[in-house]
């Protein structure tokens, strides 16, 4: 086990991204029956960031060079993501993804039920070629966050009938989202060799990022500009329980104030603008600008205490700051 | 590495099957959120005969005693099993399983997807306790059935809307369901220790033996006496095209004989008798039962080319002969 530290040759974030998609485009999964294999191409080559991928192979690079001998754990991740979309959609019964018809809605339900099954089969079959000495530790964090997902994802689902607080919400979207940053973060980790202690600080940025990055989410629905690509105040004409919204109902609970409940049961033409003005009535904006610092500034403290030399760490510090836009 | 020979304490199938039984119900899986993991133990609980974790510790016990020490991999395959059933039952709507509701029926079918999902991972999660040395073989045994068991699903699905021969037919019931038996033979024998060629000879006498067991399932439905518990001609109701359906079609379109498609195409109240009557005409009874020797004799072969004592080979010929009811 050598680890060359030094004049490295370290990717950059664009680097190591093209080979991810490069990768991706040149991943042979098998063609027949094609009822079951065009929904699995077709969900791959609807894009996104890649972000699972490219935080694995960052979190390795901490550690070691040549990052492109992990390019197959490091897809996994993304097959597992790919999945758990195909299905999500299923169950919100979403018609878009990405500004595509979602693979349900073009291929059927019954399609994208058993292509996501094979999808994340899949994912396990990239994951079966680290070797030996490794395998396990990374299938079982894999196997970890896995299982969280689809606890979180029960747990939204459950929300669509039940009374949310806070604190479940945010248990909510650390299972949902938060957990397989981190496990990305800390198989790149374990791939490359780290210590337990860096191991388990990487996995903490990670979860730490990722529930600053889905609260950076709720923010943007409702403060954000447009220029995001996303409606503003979607999630409040879905009715759905974002930070923001379950602040509002927080403190408009404190004062014996009825009208964001009353406004947010109701169907009302204006509801967006006017749920806005009460949330901004009650600060709920600082309150949330506060809520993704706090995560942001602890997954920063995390990655601060991973032992490697600092200029290794820039492009997960870069990746980092950028993924937290600080237009507010 | 110890091969015990001679004196061994060998496990009888009832032991074993207790075995399995006692360590399924001691099984321990998360518990939160309820709606997630509630799915998962109705599923578990509605029994089953546990064929597949009872091959693999049979196939592990030529080689090997101490069966109790892969319980875990043998598990593995129950459970994968059961994830397919829940998915299955959702996309044939399926309302009964071992007369009791499927789980869609009783907890909806967005619960009975990601429990089914989660299922799955805990399959991967009872792999992951291979040792090392053996884990990436047992994965990737694992892995190619669970990949083929998904297309022979696909393949289903497809033959609703599209014609089938009896070629295409016998692929589909390998995939879908010889596969998966094949699979728990090989990883048993990899798990004990086996030659490749053993491994081999392994897995094809499970693949012809899990096909002869899908063909024997076919013939039942339609010459079978309803001892079985199956009600007779329900596959000829479900407009299913099972091997002796295609095979009545196949010779009564040699013999420009309309009759039989007339039947199955048609709403008649008389259907089953009718039908039953026909492929009795063309003798389809001897051609199905002339093609389950055909497999299961081709699958003795393969289990006597298996290299070890005999004697250590009496529970699986035991097992086989078992299977293949021998009532025609």
């Amino acid at each position: 086990m050598k680890i060359i530290f030094g004049a490295f040759m370290n990717y950059s974030i664009v680097q190591i991204h093209q080979l991810i998609k490069r990768s991706l485009k040149s991943f042979r999964f098998r063609k027949n029956p094609p009822e079951l294999y065009q929904p699995f191409g077709y969900m791959l080559s609807l894009g996104g960031k890649r972000i699972r991928p490219l935080l694995t192979m960052m979190s390795y690079q901490l550690f070691r060079n040549n990052v492109e001998h992990i390019i197959r754990p490091a897809l996994a991740f993304e097959l597992f993501h790919n999945f758990t979309l195909i299905h999500d959609d299923i169950m919100d019964a979403a018609p878009l993804r990405r500004g595509k018809e979602t693979v349900h809605e073009k291929f059927g339900e019954h399609a994208a039920i058993l292509a996501g099954d094979v999808m994340m089969i899949y994912a396990y079959e990239l994951l079966n070629s680290v070797n030996a000495k490794k395998k396990t530790d990374v299938i079982a964090g894999f196997n970890r966050a896995a299982i969280e997902v689809c606890e979180g994802q029960q747990m939204d689902l459950n929300f669509e009938k039940q009374p949310v607080n806070i604190r479940t919400y945010l248990k909510m979207i650390e299972l949902k989202t938060a957990v397989l940053i981190a496990a990305c973060l800390k198989c790149g980790a374990i791939l490359g060799g780290a210590s337990k202690s860096d191991q388990e600080h990487l996995y903490q940025f990670g979860r730490n990022m990722g529930i600053a990055f889905q609260l950076q989410d709720d923010w943007l629905d409702i403060f954000g500009s447009e220029k995001f690509g996303k409606k503003k105040g979607g999630d409040i004409l879905l009715n759905k329980k974002t930070f923001p919204l379950l602040k509002g109902i927080e403190l408009s609970k404190k004062n014996n104030d009825q009208r964001l409940i009353d406004l947010l049961t109701a169907d009302h033409p204006e509801k967006i603008s006017r749920v806005i003005f009460l949330l901004n009535e009650y600060t709920v904006k600082i309150y949330c600008e506060m809520e993704i610092a706090k995560y942001h500034s602890t997954a920063l403290k995390h990655l601060e205490l991973v032992r490697v030399k600092s200029d290794r760490k820039k492009n997960l510090l870069q990746f980092a700051t950028e993924l937290i836009i600080r237009d507010y």
